[in-house]
């Protein structure tokens, strides 16, 4: 059986070193998190979800949900005892805002502890994750009267919630929304529609659920302007914060699905259901990226989650498991065999694993760092810089996050041999599990389109103007250390592929709109590789730092060093390809009609 | 529900027009090959395959097998069924010799229908596989008497056949099996052990099982110097060829897998069950080796059956699901959206898949050629260089074949979106499937050893001497041909990074044999899309040959050369960056000790 141990001093050497978080102690939010704060959330954090949440990880996905005839959902044994366990330690309160219940800690803290809670369960995580971007929809464009009613159980996890986009006929194109919302006499509105894949729509483990619901007011606009935002519970709640009535909405079925049985994938029956409009009509869209946003960088983290996980799990096997012998000659020959660990191809992919696992964290920890500054910075021109960067990179944290964490999932499989494709063994389901992080909160051809359609020339391109300032700021500044200079040159390298890149970019995409989305997918894996560079960079520079102040474990820092070193040999070479790729244009990739991809 | 194609156009566009199979028509075995028979196993094989296996696929995903105490197997509905009308058919007998019932048509035609037998159900297909594979073992090095006995009825598809290497402590490295073989005084000998992860070990679609079974006599010398091969039957035969007694063998259960759930895969119990030498004591593993380069050949046409399956369910989801806009402009203005074939970032994904399949099913159709070629081409140096370009390519086929049959499937799921997960939609089982052909019949890890450890140096480098002196030749033909000189150019690159990592590789290998062990997963790669671009540069120039003499189909031929232009383009700029890596040696791949690896 597969185990867990939330990776801490990793986190740390992140928020202390890299991120050096102290800066920011001045800063409104920051005083949440001083160092007791952080060592506290993150020791005592990785121990609950490792000890109360991991073991039923497995058993949430052999079991599954169950879908009974009344619309009602049991989640998996243990799940709801683990939940209130979750709830009783206020680990959904932590970034939330004091004025509601919440602990107030940044974004930053919160989001080194969300990815222990989904690398040890990630269909558990997802109950509360989805009632967090409910909360943040409510919190930036729901009245006081809302705020004040729905907010604090939310916030504590005693209610659910979800957002309800998704239909049978569009996922990524809500402009073709059916589901209605007539007004009532009241100022409310009578909900009426399907809802499809609404991940935790229907669970046992809270009192009530807080539907978020996008629908259409009769006489709107067509499209994406006609779509307004409605909050839909699944018990009506009285004046006094008790629940009333049971409101017309029912879980209809749920979804056999792929991986990540212990969520709840449910059809929504949405019949003539009491729904109240959040902020505008027709402003629907607007609210719901707000969620879609905090929601695209926690499926990110998904990636890095699930990959992290999968990686322990194959240090250890390949530290266990003895097959053939060193190409060196036998490493232990008093033994039959050497372990695994020995053969070069899999210590590759351990090395991948492990570059991409902590370059990852360092982005996504770094992200979370600029939604703290996008709001608490102390002068407007750096909340505006911390926006800008969290913008740019957001579609990449997602996109390029979340194939690399299939990509080290499957890699970690690959070295369990058969094993690996045991279930039992346990390594599978993370690859499963992984797999959905790549489609779900806009597959990741979407965030490849929103990366050069919208974020690139965002601003006239201010946010990556800033990038590519801030890197050669960076890459200057390291040459003139020798033991970075090489790390440097490489990101200096890739950095070129990708200024190359966006100006083949800007100067083709007007004439060819087509040019732009025939490259979209290369340049976020491009701009993936940069951004994780820089965070190399960072860290390799840091730990020099600790290794010349004599601080820190000396073993722990010069593994940095060889990894970051790795990354620059093995894994940035690759930035020159996917400009080859860009370069290539869409005229092969777009030229075949229909028929002549037709078998026959 | 998913549906499948025979892609009989493409297969036949292969074997008449770029392998110009009419060439060999005056050749042994290759008379079973006319015109009119090609035809007749395509057009009624993709029928049968279509008609009577796909059904079953899904059902075979859903029900799996069912274990019962007494060891007995059944296979999910309707596989038995399924299976008779396959074997009176004649399905599995086509190139089998005819001198034990087959029909001796040649492995090239063979070969492609065993790329439908596999698209339409995996797992069905393996019960047939792998009775093929122990019928190669016993044709190579069994008795005449063994061969009399066991082959008539193993090759009609009576008799299943297994191959049992793996036991639980050892997979890849056989030197470390424990199953015994004690000699009867009766010349049989006593096999005693467990062995696991036996495809089709026990099933209820034939009368008798015939395993094949490596084990150690007593005293023989360690390691992989001391095993022995076996043919254990499930029933023993009596000399009339009835069946007598139950032998002491028994599936003791089966595993639960990430997918071919509808193939058994078994734990098997000998307990001294009587078995029969086949060839010498201690020489069992040189015919296993037989085997298992058929299998792997076969593994290898795993990845591009499901690839093509995959892509072709794509293909039509991408038809038919109406999701935003062209980025031109609408495509279908009178539609409230346009179909997701008009995204740039869909196209590239099929178009990927395209490239791929296609130029992975003329690289299957080549190899299996040159299986022919190495037993019966005319001269014995035009055998010797069958034998080695398919010895050195046997690995790429695998690795590189299934590696990609993945990847293709992966990108099918996700153009399907949020449906792609859901089990129902059918395409999730492709990716399912496709992942253990990454891992049997030897890891893709061990795949590149194999490629860089032993194919390469093997004859003094005398087999990738020969695929460049043919690329070398063809691209010069094909450089004086306007329409061919971009293709030519862009392989003439890659197989200069080929060229260049091999020349690394002999220069750096001696030294530190961890350098090719870093190297060699890029190097199988690199080789990989050298040798899938040459049968692209073939395929253009054949396309180009009937469009010039007009015949064919024209819109076909036309999307051949857009396809090689795309792979070019799209897929041959890899090659650079694959170079590099492997130039970044050994040394960071191979500095950290375990403990750096650790969490804490």
């Amino acid at each position: 059986m597969p185990s867990y141990v939330a990776p801490i001093r990793d986190t740390k050497f992140v928020l202390e070193q890299v991120l050096q978080l102290d800066r920011y102690s001045n800063l409104g939010g920051f005083q949440n998190a001083s160092p007791d704060v952080i060592e506290a959330v993150l020791t005592e954090g990785g121990r609950f979800v490792a000890e109360v949440l991991f073991p039923l990880n497995h058993v949430g996905d052999r079991e599954g949900c169950t879908w009974h005839p009344d619309g009602s959902v049991t989640t998996p044994s243990g799940f709801k005892d683990a939940y209130r366990q979750f709830v009783e330690a206020g680990w959904p309160t932590l970034s939330m805002p004091e004025a509601f219940g919440g602990q107030g800690v940044p974004h930053v803290l919160s989001t080194a502890f969300e990815e222990y809670l989904i690398s040890a369960n990630m269909a558990f995580a997802m109950y509360n994750g989805l009632a967090l971007g409910a909360v943040s929809a409510i919190l930036a464009k729901g009245s006081q009267e809302q705020k004040e009613k729905y907010l604090p159980r939310m916030i504590s996890g005693e209610w659910g919630g979800t957002m309800n986009l998704t239909e049978p006929h569009c996922g990524t194109d809500l402009g073709l929304i059916r589901t209605s919302a007539v007004p009532n006499s009241d100022g409310s509105y009578a909900i009426t529609g399907t809802k499809i894949f609404i991940s935790a729509g229907e669970q046992d483990l809270t009192d009530n659920i807080i539907h978020l619901v996008l629908a259409k007011v009769p006489g709107s606009p067509e499209g994406s302007k006609g779509i307004s935002l409605f909050i839909v519970p699944k018990f009506l709640v009285n004046e006094d914060g008790s629940l009333g009535d049971r409101n017309g909405v029912t879980c209809g079925s749920i979804e056999e699905k792929m991986g990540i049985h212990g969520n709840a994938t449910c059809v929504m029956n949405y019949d003539g259901a009491t729904g109240w409009l959040v902020g505008e009509e027709n402003k629907g869209l607007a609210a719901m990226f707000i969620m879609m946003n905090a929601a695209r960088l926690a499926v990110g983290l998904q990636g890095l989650s699930l990959g992290e996980v999968a990686l322990q799990n194959a240090v250890i096997y390949a530290g266990e498991r003895r097959q053939g012998r060193a190409l060196t000659g036998p490493a232990e020959p008093q033994e039959k065999a050497d372990p695994l660990f020995v053969h070069p191809d899999v210590r590759r992919m351990l090395m991948e694993g492990k570059a991409l696992t902590e370059g990852l964290r360092a982005l996504c920890l770094w992200g979370a760092l600029q939604v703290d500054l996008a709001h608490n910075a102390a002068t407007e021109e750096e909340r505006q810089a911390a926006d800008d960067l969290i913008s740019l990179l957001t579609p990449v944290i997602k996109g390029y996050g979340t194939d690399k964490g299939y990509d080290i999932a499957t890699n970690a499989q690959q070295i369990f041999g058969g094993h690996g494709y045991i279930v039992e063994t346990g390594v599978e389901q993370y690859v499963r599990d992984a797999r959905i992080s790549m489609i779900y909160e806009g597959a990741n051809g979407v965030q490849a389109m929103d990366l050069v359609g919208r974020k690139l020339p965002m601003n006239g391109g201010r946010a990556i103007q800033l990038l590519f300032k801030i890197i050669a700021e960076e890459v200057a500044e390291a040459k003139k250390q020798e033991r970075l200079s090489a790390l440097a040159d490489a990101l200096e390298r890739a950095n070129g592929q990708l200024q190359a890149a966006t100006m083949w970019l800007m100067q083709n995409a007007m004439q060819n709109p087509n040019n732009a989305g025939a490259a979209a997918y290369s340049y976020m894996h491009l701009m993936g590789i940069v951004s994780v560079g820089l965070m190399w960079l960072r860290m390799a520079s840091a730990a020099i730092r600790m290794l010349d102040a004599g601080k820190g474990d000396a073993k722990y820092l010069e593994a940095k060093l060889v990894t970051a070193r790795f990354f620059a040999e093995r894994i940035m070479p690759d930035a020159g390809a996917l400009r080859r790729k860009i370069e290539g244009g869409a005229e092969a990739v777009m030229a075949l009609d229909p028929e002549m991809f037709a078998v026959a």
